[in-house]
Parts: C-alpha cells; structure tokens; sequence
C-alpha cells in the first residue's frame, strides 16, 4: 500500500465526487478493501464497529473503538477520528455524522448486522451499494498498484517453478498443497490465501481444497493458489502431469491453453467484459467441451482476490487501461480430471491485455 | 466439527424452533460460522451467494454455486442444494424458496450487498437479525465442542510455555510474532488467527499487532496471540517481562491478576454478564487504574474468536453452563506500558467457570 496520506486523500475525494453525481448524502465503509483503499488502514471486520463516514462534500471521520484507535491513527495519520468506548452505541455515532436528506450508500461487504442497525436508527432514508461509487475507482490501478500486482504475480511465478520440482506422486494433495504454501512465502508472500491441488477426479471440481487424495501416477492436476504481498492478490493457475498424459489430457489442455489465447486476444480496449469471456468460450465450444467449462473466464484482482471487472456473459461494462483480471479458461470431466490455466492479465496503455504471470503454462510432466 | 450429520440436522431443527416461536418466516445465512454450525459446510463468503434458507418449518435448502457443489455435497451430505449457474441470479432463487408473510432474519455477517438485493427483490419483507435465533443456541456448547475449545486452549498453553523460553531482547516483535505462530503450528493449530506482541509502549494499545520495534531490556511485553484448531478458536494473552521488573510494573501486574481471580469467582450460573465485568473492574478501580481499564472484560468464543456471550456493561444475559468466554482484564498506561492476562474460560455443570488455560499466569521474566 503507498503510505502518503495524499493518495487517500485523492481518492476519497474522487469517490466523495461520484457520490454527489449520484446524489448520495454519504458513503459508509467498514473494515475491508474498501476502507484500506480509501484510508490506508486495513484490519479485520469485527463486531466492534469501525466506520468510514464519507460525505459527499468530502469530509471524512473513522467511527472507531477507542481501543483500535492507535492503529488507526499510524494507518491513517490525519484522517478525522471519531472514538466510541466499550458502553457507547457506535450506530448512533456513525448516523448522527451522515448529512440529511439523500440516500446513504454502504460498503459491499458490510455486516448485515450493521446494516439492519443503521436502517433502524435512520428509518426514513434510502440505503444502496456503495460498489457503483467506489468499485470503478478501484477497478483502474494507478502505477504503485500495478507495480505491487505485477511484483506478488512475479513472486507466485517462482514459487510455480519451484511447485514443479516437488515429488507429486504418492503423497496427499494436503502434503503438496503445503510445500506449495511454504514456497509462496519463501518467495515473498506475505501471506496465503488458498492452494487448490485437485488431483485427479478431484481436479473436476473448481474449488476443491488440497485434501486428504493420495497423487498417483497418470493423475493430471490442478494447482490454483495464490495470497498477498503489500496487500496485494496474487492468483495463478497450472496443470501439471504425474507421468506421460494421455492423448485426451494432451486434446483438453490444448484446447484450454487456446481458450486462454482468444482470451487474451479479445481483451482490448473499450471491448465489454462479456465479450472477452465469449472469445475463450467459444474456442472450448468448437472443441467440443463447451459443456464441461462450468464458470465465468476471470475476475478483477487487486486488494481483493475477486473484485470488478468480472468477465462474465451478462456483464457489459468495457475494459479499460489499468484494470488487472484472471484469464482462466477451465475443462472439468466429471469423475475424470480437470485443466484449468489462470494468469493475471492488466490492460495497458495502448490498449492490450498483458500478462502478469509468465510462467510456462504447458502441460508440465512431474514425478 | 461433529461430521455426524444428526447432529447438524437437531441443530437446524432447534433453529427453526427458535424461528417459529418468535414469528419468522426463515433463516438466510450465508458463509461462516453460522453456516459451518448448522450444517458443517465450511467456506469462505464470496461474491458467488452461498445460503442456507432454513424455514420456519424446519425445510433446509443450501443455494450454492454450480461450481461449489462437489465441496457442498462432501461437507453437507444429505442437504437439499439448489444450484445456480454463472448467469443466474442467486438472489431470485434464495427468496423464492422463502415462505410468504412474516419476516426473514438474516445471518450477522451476511453481506450487505446481499441483504440490499435481497431487501429490492423482497420490498414488503420486514429483514431482522439472525442472532436471536443463532446466538443463543451457538453460545452454549456441546461436550464436542467443549472437547475442541479444551484441545485448543491447551495447544496455545503449550506453545505459549516455549514462548516464555524465546529470546526477546533485540529482537523486533515482528520476528517474535512470526516464532509464536510457528510454536503454534508446531503444537497442534491449524491455523494462527493474530499474534500481538505489545512491547514497552506499545503494549499500552490493547490491539497493537507485532511491529518493527526492537525489544529492550526493562519491557513489559503484551503476548496475545490464538487461532483454530478443527475449527474451534484460541485466544490466550500472557504478559511477560524482559529482565526483572520494575516495582510499578509488578503492582500493576498484580491488580490485573486480582481482577481476572475476582472474574473468575463472580462467574457463576445465573449471574448477568455485566456483573462480572463489573466485578473485574472494581478491583482494578481499587488499585488505582479503572481510567486505564478501557475494554470489556470478555467475549465468548467458539467457532468465531469473538461471540456471545460479551462480558460488558449493558450485558444483562444470565450466564449458563456450556458457556465459555474470555476473561481478560487489562491495564494501559500510555508511552509507558500495558499488562493484560487473558484466559478462555467455561461454565461447566456445577455452574462454575473453570480455565481451560492453565499455563502459569504470573508476569515471567524473559530474556
């Protein structure tokens, strides 16, 4: 995250400039992203309430327990605090900082509990998503943004090298999905997230976990994983071999790697978000699996691992410079295996999708 | 977690109970604690709807992404799933198979972009809080779950007597942080959640995390640090001293010890909540430091790190055996220091709490 309280403060003032066009009175944000993005301070939702009150005219106070409040004051020097104690009512707090009159937009992610409080202390106002105000802000990545996702893409990119070298054969996806993790922190994560090894059958479902499977010989497998470096997500996709493929894994992997191409052939500048997703699909109709590709091609990426833009049928926003997304194609036979390649891509000035992940995406043959 | 799917479904049929005696028409709880209680389904929330509409009625539906549903099936055998494909609304389907009338309460931790969709797509609906229904039931638990709270506070004891044998002195409390995880993971923990190391200074906030200062000779030293283990969390604070401590420091120390001893003896069945954090607190008034007490005294604990019942002013809620929570008295002195010892503790069947932290609780002089 750049620490210069400037950029907050820029970007609240863009995301309080959206707010007036939409005439809202306000923007509530609880921990999270959002918050991080708007202020620098980054912690755990908890049941004690931490609330950024945005008005729309700009001016900006952190409702926060008293005993966060030092973190809070070296994650966000300058930002407005506004302390609640252990025996004080933080909804009426936050209601009583939020303008008269127009509606109130809250966080995507937002406990409902919160929520449910906020309208019963302000029972006459509107509430609404704050997604359309502050996701289109953070869709577009500024240049220490990017750095910091291509550098956690490079990082996750050496440890899949290294995944590679492991002894797959004989040992449970849980053993691998372990020396993969481990491997993401020696390579500079900070932390992570999730390590999918679905080995196998297992490999036929999209997000199954490493589990309890023992790798054998002639199992293709599937390695998603990914966390965080500087707060940012990283998130990569290989499939590997135990042994010589056979002819149908060799027919699948390709048409995936293919899919993946026209993926980001498609994604381009002012191209709507569905279009892109359509390109890769209709390559794996063509091959015949059209069935089997059972989710959406990619999802945004920043400090979260799934944000806006998502390149889903349905979705008809363009892509724009800046926004940074997963080009992830995938074939899943039930009770066989599955293939999936995952890279983060970004869209650059001139236009082009880009990958941030460069590691070899073949079908890599391991012991 | 129980894996005997009997016991998931009297958990749901308790919950529906609870659900018709106060009027409802249905539960909605998406991903998290909730959700892995009635039904053993553990993941994380997603921006894909994953929710369980349990109706009055005691019927369970799980709404869950196609793609989710290999996983949904192996940890909630014998569950209805009502899947949805990429290009379906979740929405739509959750609320259709929601009884018509009364009102529809809603998961804590639901996120608020999910209950707005679901207030637009249901507009005559009246939206409530689940915790009613959930919380009390959550709060007290069964021998299982006893079971998993005791394991666990006793992998953090372990751990946290090999913490004691760490070098301090010269070291940042980040790279302390990092050796109290790895301590954890070593004795058993399947995940580490936080580990606060509040050296000198910074031990005066109660919720500082490990940072870069280095640790001298003459600190006090806050360790708080817990996570899971089979899912059930941890949560231990000792305060240790590096070098023989000043006299103050020992004072301190000791009103702090007398107060969780006067937590202890005023837990008792029946007895509300708040009273005893009120005896805690006048102990520590006693001596001198209530303005320097600024947190409750404790929280429950159980599947979440923080849960019903919270040890607080305003709490009136009786206290009943199978309850377990923190008990957890500090003192803040700002730019000087903090001590704060913190144990998890149960109301067992004679209906009197009992540590399930047993490690030796005196100010240990490290090195």
């Amino acid at each position: 995250m750049p620490i210069d309280a400037t950029v907050f403060r820029s970007r609240r003032d863009r995301a309080a400039q959206r707010a007036r066009s939409r005439d809202l009175a306000a923007l509530l944000v609880t921990p999270g992203s959002d918050l991080a993005y708007l202020t620098g301070h980054r912690i755990h939702e908890s049941e004690r309430l931490t609330c950024l009150v945005l008005t729309a005219d700009g001016s900006a106070t952190l409702v926060v327990p008293e005993l966060e409040a030092p973190r809070a004051r070296a994650a966000a020097p300058g930002l407005e605090l506004r302390l609640w104690s252990e025996t004080e009512d933080p909804i009426a707090a936050a209601a009583a900082l939020v303008p008269r009159g127009r509606a109130i937009a809250v966080g995507e992610r937002m406990w409902a509990s919160f929520l449910l409080r906020l309208q019963a202390t302000l029972p006459d106002r509107t509430f609404c998503p704050a997604a359309p105000v502050v996701a289109p802000l953070r869709a577009i990545k500024d240049a220490s943004e990017l750095a910091a996702l291509r550098a956690v893409a490079q990082s996750a990119d050496r440890a899949y090298t290294r995944v590679r070298e492991l002894v797959f054969e004989g040992r449970t996806e849980r053993e691998v999905g372990a020396d993969i993790a481990a491997l993401l922190g020696e390579e500079g994560h900070d932390e992570v997230t999730f390590t999918i090894v679905g080995s196998g059958p297992n490999g036929a479902s999209p997000h199954h976990n490493a589990g309890e499977r023992r790798i054998a010989r002639g199992d293709a497998i599937v390695l998603d994983f990914g966390g965080t470096m500087a707060w940012y997500c990283s998130d990569i996709t290989r499939t590997v071999h135990v042994g010589p493929p056979s002819a149908e894994t060799v027919r699948v992997h390709d048409a995936v790697r293919k899919a993946q191409e026209a993926g980001y052939k498609a994604a381009r500048e002012g191209v709507a978000a569905q279009d892109v997703d359509a390109a890769a699909r209709t390559v794996i109709d063509e091959a015949g699996y059209g069935t089997y590709f059972i989710h959406r091609l990619g999802h945004g990426i920043g400090l979260d691992g799934h944000e806006d833009p998502y390149l889903v049928r349905g979705n008809s926003e363009p892509l724009v410079p800046g926004m940074a997304f997963s080009i992830e194609p995938g074939i899943y036979l039930p009770g066989k295996f599955g293939v999936r390649i995952e890279d983060i891509a970004v869209l650059n000035d001139k236009g082009v999708a880009e990958p941030l992940n460069e590691v070899d995406r073949s079908l890599a043959v391991v012991s």
